[in-house]
C-alpha cells in the first residue's frame, strides 16, 4: 500500500447534494514525523451535520473546505508508530474524515476498548450519536418515569438510542419515523411503546393516538410538519430537545408554525450542539458502553462498501433512506 | 348609588375584537353576607391576554363565558364591609373585570400601600406586568452585565419595566416599537441605550445597528418578523423569554420562520405565564416596588375615562394604539 484514497469537496451543493460535489484522490501515503501515528480507517461515520458544513453559510462551526478532506468521525487500527502512547494493533476513534489513512499526534484520538463494544459501535450508540441521544435526555428533557416522551427519525442512530433511554427511565417512548417496516422495527425490536408513520398521511390522528396522555418531551431531529404536529399535543412545561432539522438540511426554510404551542404549553425549546460539552463525554460514553455491552441498548448499521460509496450514501440519509446509523465500512 | 355598571361579553370575535362583543349593563348593588366586602374599583386593567380568553380555543385557561362580567384585574377602595380583615377606606388589588364594583370574601385580595406608590402602578409596574418583567429577567433571561437585551413592544407595561431592569444590570438595552414617538420615549425616557422603529421599513438592519455586539437575551411580546429578525442576530447560548405574541392576538397563524436560528444559536426558549409562579410575586412585587418608590423604574400610562371606554381602549391596545400600561379610570 504506496498509496491511499480519500474524498475532498469539490464543489459546494446547491440545495441537495450530487454525486459531482465531491471529488475520490488517491495521494501516495505520508510519512510520519517523530511523535505521530498513521491509522487505517475501518469506518467512516455519515451524519447529517456534514450537509451543513458543506455550505458556505455562517453556521456554529467554520465550513468544510473545498479540495480538502471531508470531514467525518472515523474509527480505525493504529498501523504505524512514532508515538510512545500509542502502538500498533489499539484502535482509535478520531476525526480522519472521508479518508483510508489518517495520521494525528494522538492529541485528540480516544483508544478503543473492542472487548465488550464492537468497534462500529463507537461512532453510533458509544460515539457522538449516542452521546446526542444521552444529553438531550440527561440535560435537557429529564423526563420523569410515566412521562411520554416523542422521538422523531426514531429509527436513526440518535432516535433509536433516545427512545430506548427513554424507556429504561420507565417513560411511554413514541417514535415517529417514516415507512411501515421503520417503525416496526422501532416498536418490536427497540421495544418504543408506538411508532407514528409519518409517510402514512395520517400524522395527527396517530401521533396523538400514540400518545394519550399528551407529550411531555420532545427530541427534535427532523423539524417542518412532524416537528409542529408534536408540538400542537405538548402538555404543560413541556421539554423540547432541538438537535437538528433535517427537514431543511438542503437550506430551505423550516418554519415553526406551531410557534402558538410554544407559549400556550409553556415549552422549554433548547437547541444543543454536543461537541461543545466535552466534559459530559466521559460519563456519557461510559453510560453508553455500559448499555452496549449489557444488550440493553441495541443498535442498527447501514453499511455502505468502500470510501467511493460515501457521497451516495450520504445522499442517501440526508433523504432518510439509510435504516440505523450510516456508515462506510473502508476495510 | 343603587346601580352598578358593568361590562359582559355579549358575543365571541371572529378575527379582530368589535365594540359590539361587549354590552354594558346596569345592576342593583348586591347586598354583602358575613364576611364579604364591597369594592369600588378605581382602575380597570387592560392586557393582551384578554383576547385570548375572548375566544373559545383550548389555551392554558378557560375561555371567558359568555354573558359574564368580563375578566380583568383591579385595583380600588373598600367601601362597605362585613369581612374583620378589611376595613373602609382600605385600598386593595383583585380581579373584579369589567365592573364599578366588586363583592368578595377577601381571600384573593391584596392590600395594598399608597403611600409610596400611586394606586394605578399596583395594575403595571407594581402588578401583573411588572411581575412579568421581573419574572423573565429573574427566571429566564438571567443577563450578565455587558451583555445585549432585546425588547419587543418595549414602551408597554412589560417591555418597558424589561428594559429598565436590564439597565440596572449593566446590560445594553435594546427596544423595538412602533413610532418614532414611542422609540423617543424608550430612549430618552426610559433610559434604554437605542430602540428600533419596526414600521420604519429597515428592521433587519435597525436591530443589527443597535446590537453590534449581537443579542444575548430577548424578551418576546410580538412574535413574527420581529421576533424572527431578533432570533436572526442571537449570540451563541442566547435566552428567549417568549412572553407573548401579540402579533397573533386575533388567531392568525405566528410562524417563526428563523427556527434555524434556535439551533444554529443553541437559543434556550422558554414560554411562560406569569400567574402560574405564585410563590414568586412576594419578592417581585417587593422588588419593583422598592424601585417605583425609589424612582429608579418609570413608566407611562394611557388612561381611557369611564367603564363605557373599555371596549374601544383594548381593541386600541392590540392594535398598539396605547402608549404605556392601558388603563381604564373609573372614578
Amino acid at each position: 500500500m504506496a498509496t491511499y484514497q480519500r474524498i475532498v469537496l469539490a464543489s459546494r451543493p446547491r440545495g441537495e447534494i450530487k454525486p459531482e460535489n465531491f471529488r475520490l484522490e488517491s495521494l501516495p501515503l505520508p510519512q510520519l514525523a517523530e511523535g505521530e501515528l498513521m491509522v487505517r480507517v475501518h469506518y467512516l461515520s455519515l451524519d447529517p451535520y456534514m450537509r451543513g458544513r458543506m455550505s458556505e453559510a455562517k453556521s456554529y462551526a467554520a465550513p468544510q473546505p473545498l479540495d480538502a478532506t471531508m470531514i467525518g468521525g472515523t474509527v480505525g487500527e493504529v498501523i504505524e508508530s512514532r508515538n510512545t502512547q500509542f502502538s500498533v494493533g489499539e484502535f482509535v476513534a478520531g476525526m480522519f474524515g472521508w479518508s483510508e489513512i489518517g495520521v494525528s499526534d494522538g492529541s485528540l484520538l480516544r483508544k478503543l476498548d473492542v472487548s465488550s463494544v464492537p468497534l462500529s459501535a463507537y461512532l453510533g450508540a458509544v460515539g457522538m450519536p449516542g452521546m446526542t441521544a444521552w444529553y438531550g435526555m440527561n440535560q435537557i428533557m429529564q423526563p420523569k418515569a410515566g412521562e411520554t416522551v416523542v422521538v422523531s427519525a426514531a429509527s436513526g442512530a440518535v432516535g433509536s438510542a433516545v427512545g430506548q433511554l427513554a424507556k429504561l427511565r420507565g417513560c411511554r417512548a413514541v417514535g415517529i419515523a417514516g415507512g411501515k417496516e421503520k417503525c416496526d422495527y422501532v416498536v418490536n425490536e427497540l421495544g418504543f411503546d408506538a411508532c407514528v408513520d409519518y409517510k402514512a398521511g395520517n400524522l395527527k390522528a396517530d401521533l396523538k393516538a400514540a400518545a394519550p396522555d399528551g407529550i411531555d418531551a420532545i427530541f427534535e431531529n427532523v423539524g417542518g410538519e412532524v416537528f409542529d404536529t408534536a408540538l400542537g399535543l405538548t402538555n404543560a412545561f413541556a421539554r423540547v430537545a432541538l438537535c437538528g432539522m433535517i427537514a431543511g438540511y438542503n437550506g430551505e426554510d423550516v418554519p415553526i408554525r406551531n410557534s402558538r404551542a410554544l407559549l400556550k404549553n409553556r415549552v422549554n425549546l433548547r437547541g444543543f450542539i454536543v461537541t461543545e460539552h466535552p466534559e459530559l463525554w466521559p460519563q456519557g460514553l461510559a453510560d453508553m458502553g455500559a448499555l452496549v455491552a449489557q444488550g440493553k441498548l441495541k443498535y442498527r448499521e447501514s453499511v455502505a462498501q468502500g470510501l467511493a460509496a460515501a457521497p451516495e450514501a450520504l445522499i442517501g440519509l440526508l433523504k432518510g433512506r439509510n435504516f440505523g446509523k450510516q456508515l462506510v465500512k473502508l476495510i
